[in-house]
């Protein structure tokens, strides 16, 4: 007999009904990306700020701080148990911010966002700056109050956001060790690059064809079409639902590698999202563990997969049916086009080695920045002298390309970059698991044979939704805590022997 | 000093959130026809599901009635007590009909549609009645409820959803006085055509010069690309919302014609909610009139001005420029195309001037089917005599083409059918207003001026909401009460002069 649980049950009954709403936010949130006439945009906007009033209402309504205490007392499976623990750490981000302070978060975000898309093509640094102080105030306000309520620093408690439990120590202590070697493998990859001769793709790439060539690398990737589908945007990603995950890319007719790589990187988050345990969606035990581990599967796609030259021997055939045969598209020179190292002042043109200095350095940046510790005035002298130290670049004076490159500051995303160089990490990390339980893995690729691939990631990874925190399920999946030194060893594996 | 309106006042509030809602079930209403592939279809459901109990739950919230009670009493302008007015209405509609009723046809229908679509194709009346007959059973006790509440008939009840304040007596005067005049009029202008020699444009018509063609016929007619867009479903429609109007239309390689017209027509409802009074969007007061009214704008432009010479004559060189120059593209073959009488088994095949000739049958038989007078099972033998007696035709035993050709009565849509021809009826209506106040009309229609016919339509119907009942608008619009007249004059004009 099943036991009686019925404060645990009402808590389902509340998040399915939180899940089937913001079903209709990410849906309207992916047509005003990938659909909307600009006419559209104050009605949609209004249309989801009632939505998203309505969520911010049902996780905010008093009685559901008693229903979670009744729900802890009574006598849950560990399944149960575990979706608990993941209501009760939303239900504490909902309820830790009093509703002006989202207000005026919104009012500061949407104001900076705004000034951005015009003062960043200007390069208008000081006529930016007091709508990002404006920004950075509200953040540091949020970031205090979540850090009162659960004891951590403020940055921590951004952080916590988008992966819960990460503390600065760890970062600290990871991204001290990598930029430790970072320059030096940098140097000399360039260096043995420096002897190889790379063809450039000679276009235009027609972009019908260019589409045709992503769908066929997503049906490769596994990417299912019954449940979810490819369009256009002008910032490619990965939204929709995981019963119908709405991917974005965007296409430039001179070059195609741009739209195969993204595609390829967000067919990854699109994997996780379509084989998130069946059985639980709409309960947030289903959802994806954290934004380090989706980073982790979009890069495993993009980087793993992508730089892999046996990966790479499948998809050269693909290209050239699409675009017909020319010496820069056979599988060797595509490969070195695909693993050029190159570093510039751009996070999202960078090559795989020199990623991961753009992340460190933003962390370097604006950790002290929430904490405190540096004022928003700071951040260009700051930049230009980390871009030197890490990447060997002058930046002075290019704010467009420095501290005004990326839509998260003005969005007031602080707290997110730490997850693009973790997710790399932890793929690093999955592919060096799979590899001591399959040591054939390489030949597979080289095979073509991705099942192996997507098997353990299925069954690591993505069937365990958020069973597991994210150290946890680290554990149980590559049988260690995380451990940056895979992700060193890949690096030079790829790049320098 | 503005007055102090509270009770109103707070009725607007609930009415735009209600708005705000309508838009997220508008735009994934859309979503689903035209992009969303089938393994989202569940969730969709479920996310629709959750968003329609919101809206129920505040139409029928206990203090509303009360609140509008209070409202009446208000020292109101006539613009807020047409709006209270409108209120009222939605609000009885929600009130009348109990949540298990609500649920029981949303089952029926459901099941009935479900089946519809495997046993149509089948041929399957036999399969199809016991369904059918839910949906009936159901409708009835709706309709029931509905006139209990107004003291109007059942079927009244049931149109008055879709026309408000339209009564059978009025249906019944005007389809009989078409029924007397309509078979004669269809014979003589088939023995007219017989003499007239039509070529069939030679395909096919690639879909993306379809597209093209269908594109520029809505700037044509004013469409605002900046506020909505045209997609691909199977059943075209208008969706989306004033400020972001969703069109649909589908592609047949072999014959560009359907996407055509239909696009016209979809474009004749959408200048309609593209030009609802802006400054009232959100209110009941800024929506549409009735379906009869919108049916009317639609008619407008596929019948009124796609069948009028002049502007084929404007429409001829677009076709011509878009699939190359053809016999069967020259302006007089394209309109003789465009008018050509066939009766058919099929009413969304039908011309012009046979088309009525469907929508009596279809009043003949639901209303006293849901009065009470006759059941389910009765439906082809009825159909058959109807078909015999309007068109001439023999349908005995093709009920795929008979009484289950439309989706309206699987899908419990009992009382929508007159509106259709009552559409037709207005918009002769309004172009012999037109006339009257522009005698040069024609003349300006032919030399590609379609200016004073919108801004007719703009001033007279499209900017007027529903602050006037459909009488009162009639007669503002047109300076005369509904008047099937126009309609007869303006057949026989097209097609016996």
């Amino acid at each position: 007999m099943p036991k009686s649980t019925p404060a645990y049950d009402s808590l389902e009954a509340t998040w399915s009904r939180l899940y089937r709403l913001s079903h209709l936010q990410s849906i309207a949130n992916w047509d005003q990306a990938a659909n909307m006439p600009p006419k559209g945009n104050e009605a949609r906007a209004a249309a989801l700020a009632e939505v998203a009033a309505i969520i911010h209402e049902t996780t905010t309504a008093p009685a559901l701080r008693a229903t979670l205490g009744s729900a802890a007392q009574e006598s849950l499976s560990d399944t149960q148990r575990a979706n608990l623990r993941e209501m009760e750490r939303e239900w504490r981000a909902a309820n830790a911010l009093p509703r002006a302070l989202v207000e005026r978060r919104q009012m500061a975000t949407s104001r900076c966002e705004y000034a951005w898309r015009r003062q960043r093509p200007a390069n208008d640094w000081a006529g930016f700056l007091p709508h990002l102080k404006e920004v950075v105030t509200v953040a540091r306000e949020e970031a205090q109050r979540l850090a009162d309520q659960s004891g951590v620093s403020r940055y921590e408690a951004l952080m916590d956001r988008y992966e819960p439990g990460l503390r600065r120590e760890r970062v600290d202590r990871i991204f001290g060790e990598i930029r430790a070697w970072l320059p030096g493998l940098v140097a000399r990859a360039r260096e043995r690059q420096s002897f190889e001769r790379v063809i450039e793709p000679a276009g235009p790439f027609p972009l019908e064809r260019q589409r045709l060539l992503c769908e066929q690398a997503m049906r490769l990737l596994g990417f299912d079409f019954e449940g979810g589908r490819l369009d256009v945007s002008a910032h490619p990603f990965c939204g929709g639902v995981p019963e119908d995950v709405r991917m974005t890319t965007r296409f430039l007719e001179a070059d195609f590698l741009p739209s195969l790589m993204g595609t390829i990187h967000e067919t990854g988050h699109a994997r996780y999202e379509q084989n998130l345990p069946r059985e639980h969606l709409g309960q947030p035990l289903a959802c994806a563990r954290s934004m380090a581990l989706h980073e982790s599967q979009s890069l495993s796609f993009e980087m793993q997969l992508g730089g892999h030259p046996g990966f790479v021997n499948r998809l050269a055939p693909l290209v050239q049916q699409v675009f017909g045969s020319q010496p820069a598209l056979d599988p060797q020179n595509l490969h070195r086009l695909l693993t050029r190292v190159k570093p510039g002042p751009i996070r999202v043109d960078a090559d795989e080695v020199s990623y991961p200095a753009h992340i460190i350095l933003r962390y370097e940046i604006e950790c002290p920045l929430i904490e405190g510790e540096i004022e928003a005035e700071d951040l260009p002298a700051l930049w230009d002298a980390k871009m030197q130290e890490l990447l060997g670049l002058d930046t002075r004076g290019d704010y467009a390309n420095g501290p005004m490159q990326d839509v998260h500051w003005p969005e007031g995303l602080f707290g997110y970059f730490p997850c693009y160089s973790l997710g790399a990490i932890y793929a690093a990390q999955w592919f060096a698991a799979m590899r001591r339980e399959r040591p054939d893995l390489d030949q597979r690729i080289g095979a073509g044979q991705l099942g192996p691939v997507f098997d353990w990631l299925r069954e690591k990874i993505w069937s365990q939704g958020s069973r597991w925190t994210t150290d946890e399920l680290t554990l149980r999946a590559s049988g260690e805590a995380l451990n940056p030194a895979h992700y060193k060893a890949h690096l030079e594996a790829r790049y320098l022997s």
